[in-house]
């Protein structure tokens, strides 16, 4: 595959993980895949964490992207769902992090802010918004890849208008930019 | 080293992470090692994560424990400190799932009463059990490596009870207690 910039998006969670990939070309975004893990079968919880860590090292062994989105909420029903959220979060990010990929955080509202103009947006719309974007090709059945999958645009629209999310890079990246703050 | 069972304690925090590793043999508990990883001087969140996961990795590397007994408060100040310990928690847990290392967790109360038999023990009470049970080679003055060092002696003394925590296994081991679970 002829391969400009690649993006993988991913939606985090412990019971479904959902992830998209777009590629950059000519200022053209183009599906390569999209997708959802589904965790439910697995009834303890370290061994999602597991799957999440070594799916998604998976997609970015076949995938290479040069970055990772991630759908992160801040907020959640209670502590308790909030701290298996933020492993859920961390394992995923450890991959990337492992492979020196540099990851960017969207808020939910801001990633439907982006696709749709709107924050207010509900999953449908976001998807269908996707399609007109993308391509016929987005299956609009699975709304958290759907998900994924505009997180993974969102970051590219950010990038186009120079106005990065919080940019959370690899070590390698971080020494070249703040020499200073390495002892 | 002529090694028995090694088991690896760690307490991760986002700003501080401490670590114990202590060898059982002949039912003797021998201190290996002990510090904290010092994370407060990385500013950006996802740096201390992947800190975390490289530290842990090489931890793993170095000592080869055949066990990772972690601290694993289960509530904290709010949703936000939730969310950042446990993506802490997550990365560290990545680390040893991905090395195929089961994983146990205990609540620091249940930690406390294993080492001093009383759950609300001060963490100065406890090192100092720990200098009783260990060697005055462990150091007080690190309370987070002590915290650590005693999740790895309550999870040998589970273990020797026959009275195991949650055990967060790698993915072969559960395949291998569960075959029916897995589809």
């Amino acid at each position: 595959m002829n391969t400009g910039r690649i993006i993988l998006g991913i939606d985090p969670g412990t019971n479904i993980m959902g992830y998209g990939i777009i590629n950059i070309k000519n200022n053209k975004i183009e599906l390569i895949t999209m997708g959802v893990i589904n965790l439910s079968k697995y009834t303890n919880h370290p061994l999602k964490l597991k799957k999440i860590f070594e799916r998604t090292l998976n997609l970015i062994t076949e995938y290479k992207p040069d970055e990772l989105a991630i759908e992160a909420p801040f907020y959640g029903k209670n502590i308790q769902s909030m701290l298996k959220l933020g492993r859920a979060q961390g394992v995923a990010m450890a991959a990337a992090l492992y492979r020196e990929i540099p990851i960017f955080e969207y808020s939910p509202k801001k990633i439907k802010q982006s696709i749709t103009g709107r924050g207010s947006s509900s999953k449908e719309q976001v998807a269908t918004m996707l399609v007109s974007l993308l391509s016929e090709k987005v299956q609009l059945s699975q709304l958290d890849a759907t998900d994924a999958l505009a997180a993974a645009v969102c970051h590219y629209f950010q990038k186009d208008n120079q106005n990065q999310g919080d940019k959370y890079s690899g070590w390698k990246s971080f020494i070249s930019k703040n020499p200073d703050k390495i002892r």
